[in-house]
């Protein structure tokens, strides 16, 4: 397979209190600002935010599966948490090839999660090495 | 709630076929290699393998539920993926207050994942907004 810089994924997808809890017994993070909407209510966040790193497994997701897709070994990745993902949000995770190493097949990628509104929730870099 | 450099805390978690397929459907990562033994088996790893977002999510588990705790905010993780976690492990997830701002309460936290051979499967390092 050939990749080149630019080339790009994305997908959408909202995330209800049924994934936040299905994610919450597989972290094992039952940190009630996901769970209890009365409590999230009294927090900063003023209602129930979905985790980061559940946010995050759409990058995940797009680099295994769709670009650069089956092969592609996950080396690294960094996240910054920009702003909340609340419940219910709409989010789009997009990755994009920033860059491929000319010694070897490694790329650095881009990768970024919206929300509904445009606003930048999760920021980061994901290094891969590409598939044959 | 105080802090202090040094402080940690762990959890020790087996992933199993129905964890991954769970988490497959939440990331939309359905690539073979965590999915379908037959196919893992003639991949580089030679059997399915624990998604590393996955994996990682005991991390961010960790920072949100047991250390810090409740009321931390999640600012930024790096996570490096050193070897696979196979369907079955038994990881152990280790966060450690590596610093402590003098300025602001921000801590950076040491944040490991190693297999039931006490090798590192992932590394890497967070940081956290400490709960008051």
């Amino acid at each position: 397979m050939t990749f080149e810089v630019g080339q790009s994924a994305q997908v959408t997808k909202r995330f209800d209190q049924q994934a936040v809890g299905q994610f919450a017994e597989l972290s094992e993070d039952f940190n009630p600002v996901h769970l209890d909407e009365e409590y999230a209510k009294n927090t900063q966040f003023g209602g129930t935010i979905v985790h980061g790193m559940l946010v995050s497994s759409l990058i995940s997701g797009l680099l295994g599966y769709k670009m650069p897709g089956q092969g592609t070994i996950y080396l690294g990745q960094n996240l910054s948490f920009k702003r909340p993902v609340y419940v219910g949000d709409q989010v789009t995770a997009i990755v994009t090839i920033a860059h491929i190493r000319d010694d070897k097949p490694i790329a650095t990628v881009k990768t970024q999660v919206v929300d509904q509104h445009g606003k930048v929730c999760v920021d980061g870099e994901a290094v891969v090495l590409l598939p044959k």
